[in-house]
This record gives structure tokens, C-alpha cells and sequence, in this order.
């Protein structure tokens, strides 16, 4: 093992390279005119995997309908096997090589497609999510096989372009192929979330799910002369300011009745967790870069980004929105807003929730504007996992040898839809071992990844492989 | 007279191609890319205006700061003079050759820059607002002089490139050139506004005046991940989406204390006149697009829009408003919002009530969140004006000659901020002179110039013109 760990030492510029060459391909799931990249994408960690002496599948999943109105066709999942020693056992990866959009002009000091080291931090979208840690194992597994090391255990890959995007076509995919999914599978890794903090490592037993709404208010046949026409009609965008506000309130509080119900009681045990965890609120606050956080106390806080939903505002697609004054009075607009769920909330009463609230404010509002809730495809669960598992504990043990401290147990607010198939579909347990900050800025401008993290978060991906090869 | 109505009739196709050629201009003056164009436009409007003999001057207004941080030329005023006559009266025409922003993806059925002529409509951005208008008037002088028809008054052209981005810059030059617009000034006439229906002209002489506000809101010091952050931010698309809705209700009453104190009490003379105005509710809401306008009687509809201030909201910079799916939680929003004003309203008085009723609804929702509320520069004033000129008498009478109509006496909903401007300096009657129809979709996809109103538009300038010479 120590040959391994000296190798990605002194390979370090060569694992920069590689992520800046991957970096460089804006593979932006959700953008029909970045679908060719996206694809591309793909395509290029086919390569890779193949060089390392994979057995690869390119999983083609068909086309889908996007919000151009056209067909596309969807990138493929890259299905691949290391190693088929009967007498050794398996772990499935998972990872994802789109990323969500990203301009120079909406804020970002560097371009977001050309990875730029700055001060020990890597700035590109998909350095962290999830570029980096899919590239980490196929660095550590390039060390493994240079310094021939043997690989204790067989390696299976999963690796998807639509993770941005709803994973579209993989738990489609991951039901239907039993053979690589239920059979020879011992464990699952998934490399997609953060640390809790900025420096100390975590293992991730839970995450929230998402369901994302479109709210559509229609106003008039087209857009009108704010002049001409202010004061005759009823306003899309007063309309949909009034249902928005009547959403949630400024404190995060969910006004939509009964979509509470169905959270999880907090349990004693569960609360006592909270205590232990390392968690600086000034930090936090300061990350974010804001003056007031909603709760007070560290435990009231992580409880509102893991066990609690929460509602999201993103925008509105039809109204003006760029710098300068148009005088437009938008005749369709449609706003765009997101549920995280958490255990045990389903999809089908949440979505009722939402729709029969709509419209009971739309029917008081009385404006006469066609008004449209639907649901976004690809809506993610909730999930939570237990940490007694061999697979938590080579995890927590890999991170302890490399970083020098045991890492939190965390949930983490965010979804990854994929996760709770793999745990039905595999009936294994599923780990999520992150590698990035929770300052990197997933989703945001600059995103970034520690350099430190990419390097020790390989390091740990080899320790971990290593301490699974023992079981 | 009769020689100069042949000639227009005869040369219908010049004239379409001279508006085409000028609707090729894609003259945003709100646009920093554009403003090459913008500028580019007015030194084709002086080349005609040479071309018809007038002596012209081009006048620099200095440079000033975009919203993209970066100072860029104003476009300039073209000042003309056509004739110096000391025993004729002279007649200032004002009109702008600057547009509203268009992109085909807006929702456009042919290219906005490309005049496209279709059932006797001619598409293209700026042919009605106001590109027709002023190119009507030159191709009036240009068969006066063509037909060997003296024409019984002095003109002199006031031509701007900045009147949708808050003619920055004119009123200055206005108040300051005594000499071109004091002197010898008896009448001033602007083409800037549309009949009240699609079909019968109409003389205007009232307008209501136009603050735009933005909006500020910052939660975060970047975009965040509504996974891993939401409900811990008091999001700021969640507060605005609160404010919006304190501002104004979905019927469009104002809630802002104090903004409707200064509006003049309706006069039961003023109320008489409008029983008399031909306006087709049917058919404005089925133009409109709309299941329900908020009046159901034609006077309070038109008062609505004539004598009652209106608040509209244009929509948020700063969110995700691209088409898809974004999870994010915006650092940083700027709402739009502008309030449409009526005599007497004064811009202090509207200003402090807007900041006063923000500060205090922000200071009750207790977010933390930086909230700032400013005005955009140009405010524009409202106006109303004496129907019983000779100015005015000379149009309706023009109108009635060419359409065979007694005209309505109206006013309009938006705004031309030089038309107080005008009238304080000149001293003399400020004529609106609608060439356009109520449809014509000014500031929307597929604005268009009926034919038919640009042809007699034209006659009626022409009769306008050679009634003045009588007064």
C-alpha cells in the first residue's frame, strides 16, 4: 500500500492534468446545445476506464423530449468491470460527469471551464461535482496497477451524464440489469457530497430528496407595455409573487398545509448525535457570507438541513431578467421552485400538498390567470443508512489512517437520487465517502476543490479499497 | 395638397423599404453591444434629414456608465431645421429611433430586425415605436418637395436615440439650447403613441409618468445549493417574492401607504368624457389575451389606465431564469419594478413612500438580508394638456379629413418623458399624434405597423402640416 500512496504523491501534476482535461468539457446535462459535450463526456471516461484494463459497456438509454421541445439523445451510462476473481469481493462506484450550468458572466472570478489553481484551490465546474472524486478512482486504481500493487477486491463502475438533470434512464437501467447490479455486488461507494465543514472528513449515512416544481401563470397571449397596459390586467408575476410568498415564510418555515406530516419524529438517541458533531456556526455563517442564519444553535441548525424539508425558491423563467430597464409586463412566466424531502415523506402526498395549495391561492386570488403546477420528472427520495456495516467501517477507518481523525458520521441536505435504487436494487450497503469541502461551492459560481482534498481524498479511496480487500 | 396625397399613395414602396432599411438597425439603446448601432442609426436619420435639404446638427451628449460598469458614447441628438422663414410659423417635431430589446427566442414569429410584411401588417422591431412615425414625417417632406408643393411652415426635427432607456441626456439639452427650442418654436408634435383600438385615430393629450425601482436583496455572499443549504439562509427570492407581494395586489391596487394621496380627484366633467370614447372591451381583453380584465366597465378600465397609477413587476436579475431545472439559491437578486404616475404625483413623494414602505416591511420580516431600494435614472413625469389649441384643432381636423372620423380624445398609459419637458420650455401646446394601433405590440414579440396606419398616418401629417400653414 505504501507504494501506492507514493505514487500518487509523485504523480500529483499528472492527476491535475487529467481533471483539467475533463474539467474542459462543459458537459452541462441540462442545456440541449451542451448535449454533443455532455455526450462527449461520456465517451472520454469510457476511455479512460478501458485503459485501465476495463471491460466497459456504453449503455445506450435512448432520447428524451427536452424543454426546447426537441429530441435528444440521452448520454450514456458507462457500465464497467475490474476484475472478476471469484475469490474476491466487489464494490460498485458510482459517479456522475455532467455538471449544472455555468457562465463567466454570472459571477465567476475565472472561466468556469478551464481549471485554474489558485492558493492549494482548483476552480472549475465539476471539480468537485463530481469530476473530481470519479477521476480519483481512476487515478488510485492507475497506482494500484503501475506500482503493481494487486487489487484486493473486483472493481464495478457505474457512471452517468444526468445527474444534474435527474438522473433520466438510470434507475430505469439499474432495475432492468440485474446482472450487473444484483449479482456479484458486495458493497456500493458513491463520491457526491462534502464534507461538513471546510477541513474535517465525514461519512455520509443520509441524504434529502428533492421534488421540483414548475409554477406556470399565464397572463395574457404575450408580453405587454407595462404602460399601455399596467392597471387592466391581473399580472402574471404579481400573481406568482403572491403564490411564492405564500409558500413558505422568510424564515425557511414551509406554509403549504400538511407537507410536515409525514417527517420522522426526532428520537432521543437521535438527538444526542448532534452534540459530538464538529460544526462551527461563525464559519458557516461566513462561508455563506450572510448576517443571520434561521436557527441559532448548531444542533436546531444541522436538524433544519438533514431531518427537516426545506423549500426553495430558484427564479422565474419568462419575466426580465437581465441587468438594464424593460418596461415589460410578462405575459407567461414561470416560476421555478424545489421541495428537499427528508425521511418519510412521499412523493404522492407532497405533491398533493403543493397542487391542492396552488390551488386554493389561485382560486382566493381570483385573477382569472390559467395557473399550472407540475412536477419536475425525476424527483429524488429521501434516504438514511446504518453505519454498523463492514463497508461504514473500512470507510471510517481508511479516512482515520489518512486524515489523522475519525471522521463525523453526517446527513447531508442534498440528493442523490440514485442512491436509494442502488440500496433496493442491490440489497447492499450503500456508503457515501466525500471527498470535497463544504465550501466548494457545488452549483455556485467558483466552484472549486481543495487540491488537499483531491490528494488525500485518492489516498483514502486506495486505504478504503485496501481495508475492503481484508474482509 | 392633393399632388402631395398622389405622391404618397404612388410611392407606398419606397417608403416600406425606407422604414425596412431602418428597422435593420437593431438600435437597443439599453444594450451596450448595441449601442453601435444606436449610434450608427442616428447618423442615418441626419443623412436623410441633409438629404431633404434640412440643416442639421449633430449633437454630442458625452458618454455615460452601462449597467455593465463601463462608460460608452451616448448616441447623439439630431437637431434640423427645414426652412427660416420669418413669415411662417414653425412646427418641432420630436420623435426616437432607439428600440426595446428583441431576440426571436423571446417568442417572435420572424426575425425582429427583418421588416416583414404579412396580411397588411408589417413585423419588425421599431416599426411602430417609432421608427414609422418619424420616417412618416420625412417621407411627407419628401413629397411636398417632390411635388413641387411649398410647404406653408417652418419644421424643425428634435431626433433621439436614448427615449427607452430614459432619454438620458435630452432634457438637459432641451432646458439648455434656448435658441433652437424657444426661439421660434409655435407648436411641437410627437408621433410616440397608438390609437386606443385597433381602427379609429385618435389625438392624445395625456400621459402618465414612469419611476422604475430596482430591488435589491442579498442573502448570501454567492449562489448556494438548495440541497446543501436550504433552510439554514433566509433565502433572498423568498423575501423579494414578500416585498413584491406587500407592493401591490393581483387586482393591481397599489398597497403602498401613501402613493395614491397626490392622483387629481376625478372631475365630473372628466368622468362625461368618457362614455363617448369608442373602445371595445371585447376586443381589447381578446388582444390582451386574457380570461378576466380587473374592471368590467369601459370608464373605469380606461381610467385605470389613463388617471390611476399602476404598479407592475418586470421580474428578478439574478435568478435562474433559463429554461430547466437549476437547484440553486441565489446570492443575489435584483427585482424590477416600476409605478406608472398621474397627475399630481411628484417623484419625492412617490420615492419616499416606495423606500419607507420597503424599509418597513423588510424591518418586520427580520431576515439579516442586505435589502436596498433604488430609482433607475429618468423618472419620467406625468402630463395633460389643453385640447382647444389650434395645434390640437389642426390635428383632429387633419384626422377627420383622412380617415373620416372625428377622432377620440384620449390619453395613454405610458410614458414620454420630453412631452412636460416641451411644453415647460417651448411654452407652446405639445401635440400626441398616433400614427400606430393599440395592437401593434410596442415593447412585445412581433410588433408590428399596420400598412394602412402608416399610409394615412402619413396623409394625415401631411393635412396637418398645410392647417398650420392657415393658422
Amino acid at each position: 500500500m505504501d507504494k501506492v500512496i507514493e505514487f500518487l504523491d509523485a504523480n500529483e501534476k499528472k492527476w491535475v492534468e487529467r481533471l483539467s482535461q475533463n474539467v474542459a468539457i462543459a458537459s452541462i446535462s441540462c442545456s440541449p446545445d451542451n448535449r454533443p459535450q455532455t455526450i462527449e463526456q461520456m465517451h472520454v471516461a469510457d476511455k479512460m476506464l478501458k485503459e485501465l484494463g476495463c471491460s466497459t459497456e456504453i449503455v445506450d438509454l435512448g432520447s428524451h423530449t427536452m424543454h426546447d421541445g426537441k429530441s435528444h439523445p440521452l448520454p450514456p451510462v458507462i457500465l464497467a468491470k475490474l476484475g472478476d476473481d471469484p475469490n474476491k469481493k466487489t464494490l460498485l462506484i458510482y459517479g456522475h460527469l455532467d455538471v449544472q450550468p455555468a457562465l463567466r458572466s454570472d459571477g465567476w472570478d475565472t472561466d468556469p471551464f478551464v481549471l485554474t489553481e489558485k492558493d492549494g484551490k482548483m476552480y472549475g465546474r465539476g471539480s468537485t461535482d463530481d469530476k473530481g472524486p470519479v477521476l480519483g478512482w481512476v487515478n488510485v486504481i492507475e497506482s494500484f496497477q503501475k506500482t503493481n500493487t494487486e487489487i484486493p477486491i473486483n472493481i464495478k463502475f457505474c457512471l452517468e451524464g444526468m445527474e444534474e438533470s435527474g438522473s433520466v434512464g438510470l434507475e430505469e437501467l439499474v432495475r432492468k440489469r440485474d446482472d450487473f447490479f444484483k449479482t456479484n455486488v458486495d458493497w456500493v461507494c458513491i463520491s457526491d457530497n462534502y464534507f461538513l465543514g471546510k477541513t474535517k472528513p465525514c461519512v455520509t449515512y443520509g441524504l434529502r430528496g428533492c421534488m421540483y416544481f414548475y409554477l406556470e401563470v399565464i397572463c395574457a397571449k404575450q408580453d405587454l407595455h407595462s404602460g399601455v397596459f399596467g392597471g387592466s390586467v391581473h399580472e402574471a408575476t404579481v400573481e406568482l409573487s403572491h403564490i411564492f410568498s405564500s409558500l413558505v415564510d422568510v424564515k425557511g418555515k414551509i406554509l403549504i398545509d400538511g407537507v410536515g406530516k409525514e417527517v420522522d419524529d426526532l428520537t432521543e438517541e437521535e438527538m444526542k448525535t448532534y452534540a459530538d458533531i464538529d460544526f462551527d456556526m461563525g464559519a458557516y455563517q461566513a462561508d455563506v457570507g450572510t448576517n443571520k442564519l434561521t436557527e441559532e444553535s448548531k444542533a436546531k441548525l444541522l436538524m433544519r438541513r438533514w431531518r427537516e424539508p426545506s423549500l426553495s425558491i430558484h427564479g422565474i423563467q419568462g419575466a426580465f431578467a437581465e441587468p438594464g430597464e424593460k418596461t415589460v409586463i410578462p405575459g407567461k412566466v414561470i416560476g421555478k421552485f424545489s421541495i428537499r424531502l427528508v425521511p418519510s415523506m412521499s412523493f404522492d402526498h407532497v405533491e398533493k400538498c403543493v397542487k391542492d395549495h396552488i390551488e386554493a391561492v389561485h382560486a382566493k386570488l381570483g385573477t382569472g390567470n390559467q395557473v399550472k403546477c407540475y412536477l419536475a420528472k425525476g424527483p429524488g427520495k429521501p434516504w438514511k443508512a446504518e453505519t454498523t456495516t463492514p463497508n461504514y467501517q473500512a470507510a471510517i477507518k481508511a479516512v482515520e489512517d489518512v486524515w489523522g481523525v475519525k471522521p463525523d458520521l453526517t446527513r447531508e441536505g442534498c440528493s442523490i437520487p440514485i442512491t436509494l435504487v442502488f440500496e433496493e436494487v442491490t440489497g447492499r450497503s450503500v456508503l457515501l465517502l466525500p471527498m470535497g469541502s463544504s465550501d466548494d461551492g457545488a452549483h455556485s459560481q467558483n466552484e472549486k476543490l481543495n487540491k488537499i482534498n483531491y490528494t488525500n481524498g485518492m489516498k483514502v479511496f486506495a486505504n478504503y479499497i485496501h481495508r475492503l480487500g481484508k474482509e
